[in-house]
């Protein structure tokens, strides 16, 4: 048995943990800045597991990036599926938008460098794609898909514009706004 | 005299000239992967002269990106300053977010390379609330402050939406958001 097989039986998961650590190697110092030695020491696993079980940094930024717009994606859908109707859904989207300012500098940070990954290589916009499609259908249960898709965008500008300004922004205007952009909803009742 | 007053005397728009270079060196590989010695080469300077006209990478970083934010924000103020009226004004916002998608490879990665920036990096959101700020002031010729900043919002989250979706999207949503987020605006005539 090899070292690796061994590793493997004694370590399940290995893969999933080495997944965490390119995460947070990432966060940390970027896209740019990741190698597979420094995600290996950040995982505690020997530098020879990374090309056992990724096929190059591509195919391990790709599954980390899944990874982190997967878990943000089922945050968001199970707030919207918390919502029994539509006001309920609009107040959960203004709590999101407004906590987010406070929140997360790591989450922050992540989504804006797969942006930057996306916006210079299109093959990463089969992730941007996919989580705009989650976000989107999540919020189709209380919005016909046109004003879904209109508030995506607003709470993508809104968060982006609160997290990036040197002054704090009133809450008020992201009721305003969320009113506002769901004023034309056209589905009548939550599903 | 010096190598460096030489060159400073025969070519006065050195600091210029570095100035654009850092820009295309960001564009090209990434903040991440700019150096001195790159955008020197870039801009067929000495690379001694880099030391000269910049205390760091830092100063050069945030030179680079204050001219780049400028000429956007001046394109903008120029789009908001021909319209005579608020309906003019939805229209030119209408366009310019239906023209990026189409748009500017290189604008789309240095906006997402800057935001990366100020994600991590507190300092840099001098510069992105400075390009907020402008961006709003001109949208106040047409439009009230909240109306404005909702707006502004709305203009970043349908571009990067567009820019970073798989399939492309249709026009008429981006007319429909503008209309939406614009349904509430005060302001009674434009300035």
């Amino acid at each position: 048995m090899t070292d690796l097989a061994r590793g493997r039986r004694n370590d399940p998961h290995r893969r999933d943990r080495i997944i965490d650590a390119c995460l947070d190697v990432i966060a940390e110092g970027g896209v740019a800045g990741t190698s597979h030695r420094k995600v290996a020491r950040a995982a505690d696993v020997p530098l020879g597991s990374m090309t056992y079980h990724f096929d190059g940094m591509d195919e391990l930024l790709h599954e980390a990036f899944t990874r982190f717009t997967t878990t943000v994606s089922e945050r968001f859908e199970r707030r919207m599926a918390a919502a029994p109707d539509a006001e309920a859904a609009r107040e959960a989207v203004v709590a999101l938008i407004v906590e987010d300012v406070l929140g997360d500098a790591r989450e922050l940070v992540l989504t804006h460098e797969l942006y930057t990954l996306a916006a210079r290589d299109v093959r990463y916009r089969t992730l941007t794609a996919a989580w705009m499609g989650r976000s989107r259908a999540a919020l189709e249960r209380h919005f016909d898909p046109e004003t879904a898709r209109l508030l995506d965008a607003l709470i993508e500008g809104l968060s982006i514009h609160r997290a990036l300004d040197a002054v704090a922004h009133d809450p008020h205007e992201v009721i305003a706004g969320v009113a506002r952009i769901t004023a034309g909803n056209t589905l009548r009742a939550s599903r």
